[in-house]
C-alpha cells in the first residue's frame, strides 16, 4: 500500500518528512519514483498521469494538491475512482489573509497613497466607513465563508452569492440566477471565489460588470477562466470598474505582452493568495486516509455531476 | 451654556447638524463665532487658543478633537481645566484597518508583487505562515488593544509593551525598561502605537532598532516625533530594517525634498492611519457630556502628570 506524490518535489520532500513522522506505516514515494505500480492506493496530484486507469490499477483515491480541481481532465479519470480536492487550514488562512489585504487596499485607497507618494503629494482623502462599504462574495464554500467571517470584523456590509439558498451569520446571502442581479446591485467591491466549472467560465463579463454600481471593484482569487479579459479591459477604461486585483489569469505565467502587467487599474499578483501548507496539508491528508479506511466520507470529496 | 468647535469647519458644519439632532438644548457654535465668550462651557479643539484661561473664563472641560493631546501646549491651559482625549469608534476602527492592512501588506510581500508587476516578472515567493509571524505593539491603549485583537484573529504570533504591567489574552505582554529589551528581541513587525510624552519622544532610534532582529519592519502610527529620523534612513540603508510604512512625520506635511518620499523601502502615508467620524465622535462627546454632568468620570479624562 503505496501514498504517491506528484506535484512540486520540493514540497514532495517536505510531505515526506512529515508522514514519516505522522503515519510511518505508510509508503510515501514521490513521482517519478512509483515502485511497484500496483501498490499504489492513493495518488495526490496537481496533474495526475494520462495513463491513470491502466498504470494504477488499485488506486483508491486521487486526491488534488490545491483547493480546486479544474486543473484535471475528469475524462481520463475513472468515473469510480473518488477525487477528492484539498481543504486544509493553511490555503484558508492563506485566501483570508490575501482578500482582507486586497479588500483593505481597495477600502483604504493603498494605490492612492503609493501614486501621491511617487508625486510627493501629500493629500488626505476622508475615510469612508466600512459600514457603508458594500462587499460582495461570489460563491459560499469553505474559503469563502472564512473570507467573509474576517470582513465581517472590520464592520463591513458583507453579502454572499451562491447557486443553491445558504444562510450565514449577518451575511445578506443571494441564490440562483434570480438572486445575482440583487447580489451585484448592492456590490461595490466584488470577490470571485467560484470553483470552475461549465457554468461559471466566463462568468466575470460585462453583462455582469454592467449590474454592479458604476466604480466598483473585482477581486478575482477564483481561476483565470473565470474571468473575460477584454471585458475587464473595457470595463476598466470606461469606467464601469475603477479597478481590479488578480491573482489568477489564463495562461499562466501571464504572457510578457499581456496588457493587465502595465494597466493602471489592475494589481496583479503570480497566483499567490493561498498555497498549501504542508505541515496542515499533511495533517488533513491523514485525516482523509483515516476517514475512508474507516468508511466515513472524505472531507473535499468532489461531487463530479456539480463539478466541485 | 455653549459648545464651541474650533477645528476643520467643514467636519464643524457636520457635528453642528449632529449636534442639532442629538443634544437640540446645547447652543452649538464653530470657531470664530464664538458668542458671549462666557457662555463657553465646552470648548473641542485641535489647537485651543492662546488666550483661553482669559477668554472664556466659565470653561469647564477642553476636549481634543483628535486621539491625542500632544499638539496641546499645556503650559497655556489652567491646570485645574479637565482635558479629554478622543476615544471613538470611527477613530478605533480606521486605526485596526490600516494596521492591519500594513501589516498584512508586509506579512503578504505586497510592495514586492507590485514592482515584480512592473518588471514584468511572474515570480512566486512561498508564503510563511502568520503564526511564525512575530508581531509586536509598542503601548497598550485602547487602539493598541483593538489592533491586537484584529492580529491574532489572523493567527499571528502578539506581543506588546506597556509602561506598567498589563495582561491582554492571547498577547505576549512585556513591561517597563527590563521588559523592552525582550519584548524587541521577538518582533519581527514593530508597530509604534505610543502616545508622544517627553518619556516617548525618539524612542524609534538606532538604540531600539538595533535591539530588534536584523530584517525587522516598523510601522509608526503612533507621532512624528516618535521617531529620529536619521536613525531609520540609517537603519533600512544597513538593512537592520528591511522596510517603514510611516503614517505621521514631523513636520507634517512632509517637505517637498525629504529623503522619505523616495526612499525605496519606506511607504508613506499623510496623517490618515484613523480619522474621527463624525457621526461616533459626536456620540462619544455627547455621552461624555451626560458623564460631565452628572458627575461621573470622562472617558479619555488625561492625567497630565502621565501625558497621556
Amino acid at each position: 500500500m503505496t501514498f504517491l506524490y506528484k506535484a512540486d518535489p520540493i514540497r514532495g520532500a517536505e510531505w515526506a518528512e512529515l508522514f514519516a513522522r505522522k503515519m510511518p506505516e505508510l509508503p510515501f514515494r514521490i513521482w517519478p519514483d512509483v515502485g511497484d505500480p500496483r501498490d499504489v492506493r492513493y495518488l495526490a496530484a496537481w496533474q495526475p498521469p494520462e495513463d491513470l486507469a491502466t498504470r494504477f490499477p488499485n488506486l483508491e483515491v486521487l486526491f488534488s494538491t490545491g483547493a480546486g480541481t479544474d486543473q484535471f481532465d475528469f475524462s481520463m479519470i475513472p468515473a469510480t475512482l473518488p477525487v477528492v480536492r484539498m481543504v486544509e487550514s493553511g490555503i484558508i488562512g492563506g485566501m483570508v489573509e490575501y482578500v482582507t489585504l486586497a479588500v483593505l487596499s481597495l477600502h483604504r485607497e493603498w494605490r492612492t497613497y503609493l501614486d501621491q507618494q511617487r508625486e510627493q503629494n501629500w493629500k488626505v482623502h476622508r475615510v469612508q466607513t466600512a459600514s457603508s462599504r458594500r462587499v460582495g462574495v461570489l460563491g459560499l464554500g469553505v474559503l469563502a465563508r472564512a473570507v467573509l467571517e474576517s470582513l465581517n470584523g472590520f464592520g463591513f456590509s458583507c453579502a454572499g452569492w451562491s447557486r443553491s439558498p445558504q444562510q450565514i451569520e449577518d451575511v445578506e446571502c443571494h441564490a440562483g440566477a434570480d438572486g445575482l442581479q440583487q447580489f451585484l446591485a448592492r456590490t461595490d467591491i466584488l470577490i470571485c471565489l467560484l470553483p470552475l466549472t461549465e457554468g461559471t467560465r466566463g462568468i466575470l463579463s460585462n453583462t455582469l460588470f454592467d449590474k454592479l454600481p458604476r466604480g466598483a471593484a473585482v477581486i478575482n482569487v477564483g481561476r483565470g477562466g473565470h474571468l473575460v479579459q477584454e471585458d475587464l479591459l473595457q470595463a476598466l477604461d470606461e469606467g464601469q470598474l475603477s479597478s481590479a486585483i488578480l491573482d489568477v489569469c489564463e495562461p499562466e505565467p501571464l504572457p510578457q505582452d499581456h496588457p493587465f502587467w502595465t494597466h493602471p487599474k489592475v494589481m496583479l499578483t503570480p497566483h499567490i493568495a493561498s498555497m498549501t501548507q504542508p505541515e496542515s496539508a499533511v495533517e488533513a491528508m491523514i485525516d482523509n486516509l483515516c476517514r475512508h479506511q474507516v468508511g466515513l466520507p472524505m472531507i473535499g470529496l468532489v461531487d463530479r455531476a456539480r463539478g466541485y
